[in-house]
């Protein structure tokens, strides 16, 4: 299996009530289904995983597998604290027809955690799991970073097809493909850095910019593959700033109000995650001004 | 309702098969019982809450409810990352008995979580508990602190009863007695600092290392409302180091040795956490020993 | 030779073309020696020290032997990132009449420094110093945190008198009082724990806030001395806001200024510090003649 | 003034009685004048100016000045805590014929230092210096990381050239390029990054490891100006372990041993920085002796 090219990390939507909207979120994937994007991850950090219950994440995951055109490579958040509480959610969501799940790292107990305990835990899950596992570390949500040596010694295993790294470090990424097995695949989740990952080895990106701008993420990855270096850098430098601001600083109540601006479904997220302010919102619709004007569907 | 004395962090028995062990759980309860414990805390960090499921937290919470002596106080840990699920565990914990929710803070999508995130969130709690409200801040698992501003701003609330801070800071304890209404109680997390804790206002403790040294940690409560200071300062240096020993660098694992040491269900945790090489298991033995040279009964 | 009570960490007084000026500085020192004060620290971070020349840091150390009132026990900041060069500078100071030396921790290269870096460093300045030395640990400053372990190996060598921890724990004071040797003498750094840090153990405080309000931290010292621990806690629980407010907020300017409104010659800082805005000004202004209403003079 | 290409951050021999070796120094310059690097950087972190008198400071100065081959573009680490002191050592440098100032942050008093100090203390140099003025965000020593906004803001000063950027983050290069006008230029201090940093708009590097390597970072450099991606990409990825493994875990003491294995004087760092064990030096010349095997020379 090859993890290429661009994923979003779904939101959910809500309605007003405040129940997860699986219509929205099946026209949303509508949409999406016309790009160029490799496939979907849902049920991750970006899909508001940790504040819906079981039955609305399988939900959700039935929904996107209902909705997804063929040929969209479906990969399921399934990370939980426990690790036989991982394995049981990526059994389920192997049963509904996912093709890989995406497993954050364990992070509570960090203090105490270490590299061994993460080599366990991933040993155990992808023994167990019938469908391959990427690694998650996202050290900005969990205070926890896999670091090379771990990476490359759980990179062995034949059911760990690769990673997503959201740390941002250009470093890993090269320090990982230079010392994995080819066939291991590194993703970088961060789209500010999505050019220099692809330059040195990142095979895609699993990104939350790409809920709201598919098309132009599409479009820097098709660049790089074609070596257009200098379109590349380009579109690159104008994304970096479109990240900052959006998902940095907003998180994601503001790529949220991005996707609204862009006609899909986003909607405001569940407490304890606000809102925008309208403050917010008029610095958000400012930049998303600026990106359609350099060509927003690429 | 008064938060005085000491209160252990209930551990979570598991039997040789993985599952919970009530059984075990309950002769824990019905020894503790016995000493001068002011009440228990169930399903909190310390009782792997995060690693058990929804029926099992539940069950626990029935087991220690139905075990616990007339006039111990009931805790129960309710905070999830939601607040729609903070309630609804809350009002679970009510329907089952216990007379107070600790609530630790929601910390996953922390690099958005502003002041307002945790007023918000908490205020909503309190306003639909059945129960008074614990506010819970502790850092070394989730990576947020609590600053005294929005501490002094919760303890307004008719609901919210009090804190259990767990940062280890004895001068946020001071500032909070200092700034907040009088029937807001102040309770450490932290047996290393009970003596100076107690000496700047706080009212009690909730305390891992009760779950295997009770009488000590009550012994050293009583002898700081006796006045006896120097006595007081003498057990606290004594505790330091074990606190720091077991739990520090050993986390649960750590502890539920210490517990099995001295004759309580202590046993294993769950992965990803790791039980204890034989070499850890030897150093806390010896650490124990020395405890109990120091009258470990109190 | 006794480490014990309220030692102000000095301020170093600028005239308006930005030199030091003595004359300032011996008339602060003159009103100081009024006081229960017992004795002085030259050239420590809160002396602007890193922002002095070699000349300026000696004439300093000079006016303030001058000056000081017999029995003022006179200790200075000689540390340096060199061994060499702090060992230079403790010799200068020991030859110029200091009593102590104050080192603390190197921290440039912090990344590389173990534990035995600082064990090393310290050993050789300790063989080499004319002067008893104390450790110094300033982690707000350096980044870098002088642990338990380090602290009590060090402890062992007869020329290492104590240390300042300015770190703000408790625990740590506890845990080096029970394991040091009882000439080892822990001073606290930290104002707003001043009260609890006496309760366990420490000796004395060395604390930038006792340049602004040296009678009140003296009485504080004296009511834990005598046992008045309701005086005591009530005097520490006001102090903790004005440390926070004054110090932890606005640093040496807003000490400096909290000088000049009470008569000393506080004046500005040096670039890159800041004087302090006019908003600033009014806050601790107001933060002032609260504390002078609770007796500013002890 | 262009800062293109790759300038090693030069180390300082000592003798074998601790004092600066000058001889040592010009001999490593004479061999570095016949390579490819576009100058040289003395007195900065890796030439362990914090361990350095000032007349020490001096004579490298000088040296390296007079042992430098025309055209080699000749930087200055200048420095200081205090602005003052930093104008002076800068004024220094230009008179000794410097053509560039590398000015790290300030950062002992960082925890009230604002984007402001650094606005101000920058400007203040700039207008002072008689040559142009480099920023220097180093956050692995200092703590401190110069930011996107103030970095743009510094950019705008006709006397402020550019930046070294050591914190590794590739998404900060990227937003400054964009953000930045085109004559203000980046350099990276990261060798496990400088592909990348190229590819997103850095005009060149100042590192550590050119003072070891210096061939194979330049042979690097030319073959990203060439367009030669892909042999890029694997010069990168091999130079990005021995990055890791010389300096990151080693330091200075690394890199100088590095050196010694290339037949440069490296020698043994300045005390509290140790010298290596005899298992690290074996394990950097394993690790040497690959970088042989790969055309250690380009």
């Amino acid at each position: 299996m090859e993890f290429r090219g661009i994923f979003p990390a779904l939101t959910t939507p809500f309605a007003a009530d405040g129940e997860v909207s699986l219509t929205s979120l099946k026209e949303n994937i509508a949409r999406y289904n016309k790009t160029g994007l490799a496939g979907y991850v849902a049920i991750g950090s970006t899909g508001e995983s940790v504040l819906l219950g079981q039955e609305e994440a399988e939900a959700v995951l039935a929904a996107v597998k209902e909705t997804a055109a063929p040929g969209k490579l479906l990969i399921a958040g399934t990370g939980a604290e426990s690790t036989a509480e991982t394995i049981a959610r990526t059994k389920r969501a192997a049963a509904l027809g996912y093709q890989a799940a995406l497993v954050k790292t364990p992070y509570y107990y960090k203090p105490v955690y270490r590299a061994e305990n993460y080599i366990r835990h991933y040993r155990a899950v992808a023994d167990a799991s019938p469908i391959p596992v990427l690694l998650y570390s996202v050290p900005v949500f969990t205070g926890v970073t896999l670091e090379t040596p771990g990476i490359l010694a759980l990179a062995e295993h034949p059911n760990i097809a690769g990673i997503k790294d959201s740390s941002g470090s250009i470093q890993r990424v090269g320090e990982v493909v230079a010392g994995a097995p080819s066939a291991f695949h590194v993703l970088t989740g961060g789209a500010a850095v999505l050019y220099p990952a692809l330059m040195v080895g990142a095979k895609g990106a699993i990104l939350a910019l790409a809920s709201a701008l598919p098309e132009k993420l599409v479009k820097l990855y098709d660049l790089v593959i074609q070596g257009k270096h200098e379109q590349a850098k380009e579109l690159q430098l104008a994304l970096a700033g479109a990240s900052q601001r959006i998902l940095t600083e907003n998180g994601i109540a503001g790529l949220k109000y991005a996707m609204d601006l862009r006609g899909y479904h986003g909607g405001a997220p569940r407490l304890p995650l606000l809102p925008l302010t309208e403050e917010k919102k008029k610095q958000i619709a400012a930049l998303m001004v600026m990106q359609e004007g350099s060509d927003v569907r690429g």
